[in-house]
């Protein structure tokens, strides 16, 4: 979307961002950790594009160097009917369902999603001359999705030092997770100490807009759920916008 | 790009596709092999989209139940100035260069290429329900790759089994390369007793297109070298038109 020219001496790590809460919040360490960031966000045919509304801003508004946003839609014709996060799938988005007891792989798992974004960013890696890759993912709040597990990111490590320049001339690739291992709340306090501003990051399955063209979140699906109850066991005010 | 109903009992593979020698080759064996193959072919922005056209007319030829071409033209601007084999690079496809000394990594590596080719593959694997994805990764001619080498295809059949629900549910994914260890003649003889056609495929980085609109190969680029050089250890005649 846009380049600033890089003047400064901070060494290049690529952040995937959707615009949700945890990814917004990777953006924010990976600058603390010392890093000029630089975004990459996906557009794989989301029900709602809200999210990569705020994708846009937050890597404006924390100083991204760049961010970039790649056009999977194509992507739908592949996975069709696969997802319930992909628009044109039939399934629904599940609603009002205990997440304390889901432990199946949820309807809105898109396939081998955390893979191909990681692919696109280890790429972008190459070019860029990035050693670190930074991903938001949690272990702990997305246990059905296979591509949140700590092992899955070890491999993929693994395959990065493999799959590249990198890898052959002895230099090496991080995935870096620092959100695995944390609850929600943990999350939160993360980043409220970090001055993330949570009021412009979407975490619902299904959101609306309002006539401000602001996100509505629907407070009903699994990610509204552990998004609100995040935020209270952090004992920090929802800024969230939920319909009810 | 088509999809003939599934009739059969063959279970269903993968194959990656990119109607050069090698692919078309494997697509022969994923058939021998008693699947029903499902063609995978990507638009990345290469200088030429002659070989598309022949994976399309070797998926048909060879009764793929299906053959999807997936646009990633967005890659290139990705990966700009990274790989001379994308169309709007700044770099050359190097020519009569010894093949037999060029030990570095080729300026025709596109970054990240078969991590994010098999990472497509993967995701539609999960969609139709497919254990096995055929790739045609040579070890031995393209040496300069990472990409290329075994430790890769094997971390990434390892990913693979962590990233999808086939991991979770104790099916496993196969990563099947099998011509990496072969030598580009013992390629040709192998695809010669399964009946390719190998006039249909294009190997050439370089390719042009004659006024039959017929694919004609440059003969100087490492791939020609290398092709060139297969069929007459093989002892077969090559079909190839070459420019010189």
């Amino acid at each position: 979307m846009y380049r600033v020219s890089m003047t400064s001496n901070h060494p290049p790590a690529i952040v995937l961002l959707s615009g949700g809460l945890d990814s917004t919040t990777v953006l924010a360490l990976a600058r603390s950790d010392g890093f000029a960031v630089h975004a990459l966000s996906f557009d794989y045919g989301q029900r709602h594009a809200v999210e990569l509304g705020c994708a846009s801003r937050q890597a404006r508004k924390q100083g991204a160097k760049s961010h970039e946003i790649v056009d999977l839609s194509h992507l739908g014709a592949l996975v069709r009917t696969a997802s319930a996060l992909v628009a044109d799938a039939d399934l629904e988005v599940p609603k009002d369902r205990n997440v304390e007891r889901a432990h199946d792989i949820p309807a809105t798992y898109v396939p081998a999603r955390n893979t191909l974004f990681l692919s696109y960013a280890l790429a972008w890696a190459e070019v860029i001359d990035a050693q670190s890759i930074y991903i938001g993912v949690n272990e702990i709040d997305y246990s059905g999705y296979p591509d949140c597990r700590p092992e899955f990111i070890r491999a993929f490590e693994t395959l990065a030092n493999l799959a590249t320049r990198a890898g052959v001339s002895g230099r090496s690739l991080r995935i870096v997770a620092p959100l695995l291992d944390l609850a929600k709340h943990e999350i939160v306090r993360l980043g409220q100490t970090h001055g993330v501003d949570y009021a412009d990051t979407v975490s619902c399955y299904d959101p609306s807009l309002d006539r401000d063209e602001l996100p509505l979140a629907c407070g009903r699906c699994d990610s509204c759920q552990l998004r609100r109850k995040g935020f209270a066991q952090a004992g920090v005010d929802d800024p969230t916008r939920y319909v009810r």
